[in-house]
């Protein structure tokens, strides 16, 4: 079906180019007409497949989770439960120049989200699940304590992720110490002797 | 001598001004007309003060890394150095509605410094330095380990600040439970066995 590939091609294109304006201008500085002229297409193309900005807004945001999330699969499928969670942990950590991009890109969704409820509504289902999925991990590898125990961890290693992975983006922290202490604090939870 | 304050008053009026226009616009929708606007002044009155957009940026960068230091300071000067690294990590936990607004212009601030070098300079200054300062509090509060040990040990307490601080902002964490994992961690290092 041609057709339905040419449609969803033609969406990405227009959502590769409104992720270059929001790292360039902010969310903020999000128009048709700088998406149409970053895309080389017409704004009527863009006005097409994405019937308001706000629409269109949100589809950069759903589709970074989206991005994240398969690449998160692809890459975690067949490891054991202690190595997926240090890849799902790790993986934010920017280690090439598009992927900078990208996470500067989630960072202003992030903090667009904190005076804008739209785009809260799309980061908080991301960013909640995430301390699901490493919760999930935890039990799977056998962490020890009860589920509050684990739901305790999970937070703090997503926190420790997300605040590491903002000082490499800043050139404060190297990526590679960001991922030690990463593996690190993964051992010392999985690897604690269990509560008294 | 009257003139001085006047002066600082004033700017400082005006940095207050920006702050809120930064919350509600970004810092991309950031303009003379906005700031003077909002602080209702003259266009004119925020140019004397301001000689240029980047300046007045610049300012209100610096205006908050100055508030945070001195509320610092002000909080923790008879504390012991445990109690001082505990309210040092946790004080930019948001627990106001005006402490909401700076931390998430702040946070505004952050994501712009990942592709802006001249905000970049500021907000780099300000982030190492904390990682410094809880070193140094670690040392005095008798954490085991070299040198080494305890800027490994402060860049974890302080990536883990930073990322619960983002999701209390983020509405998908309490407060609370961020200051008891920061604890937590604050005495998971002081009180580990040394290394072997």
């Amino acid at each position: 079906m041609p057709k339905i590939v040419d449609v969803e091609a033609r969406r990405r294109e227009i959502v590769f180019a409104l992720w270059a304006v929001i790292h360039e201008r902010g969310i903020e500085g999000v128009t048709y007409q700088a998406v149409a002229a970053e895309a080389g297409v017409s704004v009527g193309r863009v006005q097409h497949y994405f019937a308001s900005r706000e629409e269109l807004v949100r589809a950069g945001a759903e589709a970074i989770v989206a991005f994240s999330e398969s690449a998160f699969r692809d890459h975690s499928a067949d490891l054991p439960p202690r190595e997926a969670l240090a890849a799902l942990l790790t993986a934010p950590l920017p280690r090439t120049p598009t992927f900078r991009l990208g996470a500067a890109v989630w960072h202003a969704y992030l903090t667009r989200a904190m005076v804008d409820e739209g785009i809260a509504a799309v980061v908080r289902g991301a960013v909640a699940g995430t301390v699901d999925e490493v919760a999930r991990l935890l039990a799977a590898a056998g962490a020890p304590g009860d589920a509050g125990d684990r739901g305790a961890a999970a937070l703090h290693l997503v926190a420790l992720s997300d605040g590491l992975t903002q000082r490499v983006l800043l050139g404060v922290a190297e990526p590679e110490a960001a991922d030690a202490l990463l593996r690190a604090q993964v051992d010392a939870v999985l690897d604690s002797p269990p509560a008294r």
